[in-house]
């Protein structure tokens, strides 16, 4: 299975290079076309026109899961596919409803190469448990593709977060991340990877690699553990 | 109906205060008991201890409704009610297992003090979809108490978060609270009030007043509006 899986937060020059960078080694010269799955926003055709116009499709021909008759077909003739960020709650509730769940663990089994970002990450997972996103709609159900044995919670960072009053920065005592994943480990026993925006997990071969940016690994029972960039995590993932 | 919804976030000795006051201006001098819902954490009982260490019981007696043999019959005996903060997923989930949404609406429309701080806050909302909280548990439904006509969103901020790398403070880019709340009026209509930390919403004789903090205030089709501590909110929340 060929899975790479990005965090999000692509708003510097640097990190739109990762991307475009990225996704050229990923899916290589072979491929022209990638099948985009835009169930995370609300608008389709805004969303594919905002990621070619935004340069996020690495220079490869975009077509909308949304724009064929039918999605469960679009996806078995796809050359590749690409399932975008926005809202989890809202992506899993449309995948469930198109019936895309199995297709998609079969061909990507079979070698379909899948590139999610945040939504698109989480929903790559056995669940889409360790989302950050807000509940918009009751889906029938949080089981996901699970085409990787761990989850990635995105856009992670450790600690607390500040907001600005003006121009003073101010400590916001929500639940922080390591809470969060905590609090998961509580019900759910599969590692989680905390990944930093700009950051990609490669999966291939049966092997993880963690690029252009950090992660912090959760295991059951074990202390957080922060991974460098460039460091295959295989091995971590397993205990 | 009398409801009194904090936002949560009480780390400083004045909010402390403030919670304490809020309480036995709300509660009143003739309750005594107030029957504690420690179901959004996993350890109750260390829940409640810290509860009380932690001055957080206003000067009651709070007793855990998970020490009682039936969970129905001990909301049906209490003088009043106050569900704690935590995970809103799991806090729903076991409302539901123990077959409280009825009676609590019941209870609470007859005369029963409702008390909820941050998860506790969400639940007494139409439904826990305005949570910030990850999803760590797949609960039977969304639907909550429904004892306000409009949706709490706890420990709310306007605008991007900061973390902090060393002493440097490092822009976020997931989204923001104004993104999810806007996602969430793509699919459902119901007002929602971002309540910031340390705020309280109090909810008496159909009226609403906005104590101790402020709040942001998000109806359909029209602009956000900043409301003030002190404010009756009442007319803004209906259009």
């Amino acid at each position: 299975m060929r899975v790479l899986l990005g965090s999000g937060g692509f708003r510097s020059e640097q990190r739109r290079e990762n991307l475009r960078d990225e996704m050229q080694d990923f899916f290589g010269p072979s491929v022209s076309t990638i099948l985009f799955i835009p169930y995370a926003l609300h608008d389709y055709d805004a969303y594919l026109a905002a990621m070619k116009q935004n340069g996020f499709d690495g220079g490869y021909e975009l077509v909308g899961i949304h724009e064929f008759p039918n999605a469960k077909k679009a996806l078995e003739q796809a050359e590749a596919v690409y399932v975008g960020g926005g809202n989890s709650f809202r992506l899993i509730d449309t995948i469930h409803t198109e019936g895309l769940i199995e297709p998609m663990r079969d061909l990507v089994k079979a070698g379909l190469p899948y590139m999610g970002v945040s939504a698109g990450t989480n929903v790559a997972c056995p669940s889409m448990m360790t989302t950050n996103d807000m509940p918009i709609v009751f889906p029938p159900s949080f089981e996901s593709f699970g085409l990787v044995p761990y989850q990635v919670n995105a856009h992670y960072y450790g600690g607390q977060i500040w907001v600005k009053h003006g121009e003073e920065f101010v400590e916001h005592f929500g639940e922080t991340r390591q809470d969060r994943i905590r609090e998961f480990h509580e019900m759910n026993a599969l590692p989680v990877v905390g990944l930093e925006e700009g950051a990609f997990l490669r999966n291939e071969n049966g092997r993880v690699l963690l690029k252009h940016g950090s992660a912090t690994l959760f295991r059951v029972g074990l202390d957080e553990k922060v991974l460098d960039s460039g460091f295959d995590i295989t091995a971590a993932l397993k205990g």
